[in-house]
């Protein structure tokens, strides 16, 4: 049995998210039918997180076990044939046994667009949170240079899935705006339930003067979700990097 | 009665193109369902040009008759909170009594967008032409410089529209590439029935090494549409840029 890692791309704007579901149609369950059919056998993959329905990967990692001996570069082309438009596989490479696209990921980038014009632009609307009012980003840098480092983020995560810890680290949180567009990029050892979107909405509440920069290191120390800003829409949300050791690291382009 | 002419973009992946067809839906008719809300009775809007079906328009001009006093400045706001989101107004102003979208019109800019690279990117699906062999940009500039100037387009348009004349003025034929993203960039004074994909198909054929550039003289002059290449798919096509006299001029950024 051969462990496959392979690096794919997906719009998220047509799926129920990553995760299988029943009757619903996800990027996993996509991605497992085509595989199927490409390795001539059941195929189960493993990824490397669960992405909300809406949320878009520029880059994500899935791994599974197969016996079939296709090369591992002629498998994007025999996949990408079976899968729909949007999801492509982009590179494959045979990884170790042990590696796991979920429990070997060192850590992860999410970055949260926003389009801030007065005028919606149509090319980008299932692909960036349109936002009409001007935004503070010098307020906002402030605010996000409190998420770096080790914190509990449970004021920025939702309820729902079961986590040991809500400690996590946060290695850097940019805010860059170029035009109309602006980037908010957060790498973390690991993102908790609606984290990443939970922390751009924050950042909203601090331009929209309705918390301060200097709020923050005590709205995360109370732990009480309702004090910071709302949960911002999926589909300004990409995963943009993800970090492994070894081979798998080099075709993730992380090392 | 007042003369608006309007700025508008659009996605056109769900669309069967600009103009009006029973049952179908259109560009013109959705535009027009929420223009004759906001002015309170039906109006009917006259486009720039014809887009076919998954054609694009960074920017499009059309214009349409009212009482209605709503001051062009608020136009934009209103309409856009009715129309679907691959649709959006960005600008409108007071026309001259006989301005016409289609008929003031000086010349257009249509731009062919193909993405070249060995994997398909799931982000660029409906956007651009995907295109996995190598492409000979030299070839393809020096087939293009023949395409400008007065020519006789037969050779690359589709029977089907009625035209006086197949005589057209191409101003500029620019190929440009970067990254993996080529643009085929075409000005003229009017464009026949797919002028524009054939063109690009064209380009294309002499990539491939079917056709020589110095072909292309010889070609236009045979009048053949057999001889020339193919109609390139619609969804990698755009219209981005339209020229007008005065202050729709203005409006349109073309002056």
């Amino acid at each position: 049995m051969n462990n496959i890692a392979i690096r794919l791309m997906y719009d998220g704007t047509q799926y129920h998210g990553w995760q299988m579901q029943k009757e619903m149609q996800t990027v996993q369950g996509t991605l497992e039918e085509a595989l199927s059919r490409v390795c001539g056998h059941n195929v189960k993959v493993s990824g490397c997180g669960r992405t909300d329905a809406g949320v878009h990967a520029e880059t994500y990692c899935a791994n599974f076990k197969t016996q079939s001996r296709i090369p591992p570069d002629r498998l994007p082309l025999a996949v990408n044939s079976l899968l729909p438009p949007d999801i492509a596989v982009q590179s494959a490479v045979i990884a170790p046994d042990g590696f796991d696209a979920n429990l070997s990921c060192i850590k992860k980038e999410y970055t949260y667009r926003i389009f801030n014009a007065k005028i919606r632009n149509p090319f980008y609307s299932k692909r960036t949170h349109f936002y009409p009012k001007a935004l503070d980003i010098p307020a906002m840098k402030k605010a996000a240079a409190h998420f770096v480092g080790t914190h509990d983020f449970a004021a920025v995560r939702s309820v729902g899935t079961e986590t040991k810890t809500t400690v996590r680290t946060v290695h850097w949180y940019e805010v860059e705006s170029i035009g109309g567009m602006v980037e908010l990029r957060a790498c973390a050892n690991g993102f908790l339930y609606n984290m990443a979107r939970a922390m751009a909405g924050t950042l909203l509440y601090v331009s929209e003067g309705k918390i301060t920069p200097d709020d923050l290191p005590n709205l995360l120390e109370l732990r009480d979700r309702s004090l910071t800003g709302p949960t911002v829409p999926p589909h300004g949300l990409y995963l943009t990097r993800i970090w492994y050791a070894g081979q798998v690291g080099e075709m993730m382009g992380s090392l």
